[in-house]
């Protein structure tokens, strides 16, 4: 048995699998965005058609999945297994999405950091020897995130400065043990961070620390410098965020001149109104499948970090006066052969 | 590169990973049951002299993964990674516990059937090359429950005859890649199955079709009989519940005469009131680590397929009149080598 796990908290896929399709479907203020060209469905309002967002936050995910399966191979054999997730109560977004398609189902919690948590499992299970292909799908929406974590849309809450907006989206990956296209090769999963933020209104504050402790971590396990990847993006910290995981992976003496986080390039942050910027596992998800992989398959970059950031509190934990912990897993990719 | 998927929903470990340690702490209630000289810690009362629910509950992720790593080799290296999850929104028992103990960590949502989720994971991570130990741990506890699911435990509410005790319980595991113990060799991971049942106070009617799913897809992949195990193991179908998965599977043609459910087991049917009997992920966790692994480890048994069940519906779904997604999975068991 080769031993794949570099220690500390980083796996080398020995082969490592390929991102065989991939697909994304957004809300209507995520395609008015600047990256709403990149986007496969731009939904024409929040609801889907549906009777209930929970619903259309489903549907999203039903359809991210069935286009990424078209894209990797139509006549292709099904996934052997699915990991998904949600920010919902109970996962309700995955676990009924996962209902219509039939696929032996992981259920995964991550917070936003979902589709770092189900990349690494997944890239982990097929370079493990089990199946030839897995399917991974998150979202989240808007409506049912405020709904569930704030206040109904009805009150009109005010937003603080520090906010950010739940991304309506949904992203979806095949991956595969054959084939080509970006490959994933390395993995670093997180460690559950909390620095004492308690403000639910705050998550970039709340989320950077662990997005600085797996970093630092992936590149220690690898030996890496920063400059390796042409770009290493976060999944939403945010601006505040941001800011903040700069300067405190400047205090371990990493300096990072590659920073994008997907917060930041979700929404327009003058037209669009949403303070420090995007948030939601749809939020990295569709940046990643939007954006991100086709830069990696375009050529303009070669070796990318993705790393989707999480906060894993909850309301009852905010009302109890709990601090938020925060997550974040860290994906090596790199662009297909020959690009 | 070799295959070890099986077909259809199975994954047989090449080199069948070890339970090195378990342990479980469990509350007052259940440690009054049939099963209580089973448990390692029997809380006094259920809040474990915390000033919450939910912290008790965390308290008890930790107090049965510390008990189990002790278990599994004191000076031993720290497990690679961290499986865990629970019934609580946003699985905060899970994650705050996770903090404490600064493991790589993945989340996972698999309502009462997360410990089989989490065995599956674990057990084809480490045969896939990936480190060489890895904890589980899953909780659930009443009171949490009945708050977040039903009612405050206040109101006094009138349970109906079908309906289930969640049990206050934890459970943790370590899978080590070497040494001796129970191992695993194969898991049958599940697919969300539901026909249609809408009654939340009906979680057996719910979950049968799911562990009548992967309990055929068990023997249909593997080829065995059901007579090839002494024991199988549903989680927490109750009486209701494992009446009608026995006869789901004969309409199959799959006659169980070796069946038994932790639900059941956990509490006594005559003198603690739990109705159709016990659930939460903590009901078939603290059978598996208590009752199931010492009949195993004393040459009770030999082989047995454990088959964690789960309702994976959510308080909002149920109001917007969906009906009840089920999943179970399956892990297939053998007792230590010379016992």
């Amino acid at each position: 048995m080769t031993e794949k796990k570099l220690g500390g908290q980083t796996a080398a896929l020995a082969c490592p699998p390929v991102l065989a399709g991939w697909a994304n479907v957004v809300g209507q203020k995520e395609g008015a965005g600047p990256l709403g060209p990149y986007f496969d469905v731009v939904a024409q309002d929040d609801s889907l058609g549906q009777p209930s967002w929970e619903r259309a936050e489903r549907l999203m995910q039903q359809q991210a999945l069935s286009l990424a399966l078209d894209r990797a191979g139509p006549g292709a054999p099904q996934p052997d297994w699915l990991f998904a997730g949600d920010l919902l109560n109970q996962c309700i977004g995955a676990s009924y999405a996962a209902r219509a398609h039939g696929l032996p189902y992981f259920g995964l919690y991550g917070a936003c950091s979902t589709l770092g948590e189900g990349l690494c499992l997944a890239a982990m299970t097929l370079d493990g020897g089990f199946g030839a292909r897995a399917g991974v799908v998150v979202s989240s929406h808007f409506c049912t995130a405020e709904r569930q974590y704030r206040t109904p849309l009805e009150y009109g809450g005010q937003r603080t400065p520090t906010a950010q907006w739940t991304a309506t989206a949904a992203g979806a990956v095949i991956l595969s043990r054959s084939g080509r296209g970006p490959k994933i090769t390395h993995v670093t999963v997180g460690r559950v961070i909390d620095l004492g933020v308690t403000d639910a209104n705050n998550m970039g504050a709340a989320m950077a620390p662990a997005a600085c402790d797996t970093i630092a971590a992936h590149l220690r396990d690898t030996g890496r410098s920063p400059g390796f990847y042409d770009l290493i993006v976060t999944g939403d910290l945010g601006r505040l965020g941001s800011q903040l995981l700069l300067e405190l992976l400047e205090r371990r003496g990493i300096v990072l001149e590659n920073h994008a986080d997907c917060g930041c390039l979700l929404f327009d942050q003058k037209s669009q109104d949403v303070h420090c910027g995007g948030s939601g596992c749809g939020c990295s998800a569709a940046v990643f499948t939007g954006y991100l992989l086709t830069g990696l398959t375009e050529g303009r970059w070669n070796n990318l970090l993705f790393c989707p950031t999480g906060a894993l509190h909850s309301p009852v934990a905010t009302a109890q006066g709990e601090s938020i912990p925060g997550i974040c897993h860290a994906v090596a990719l790199t662009a297909p052969e020959g690009v």
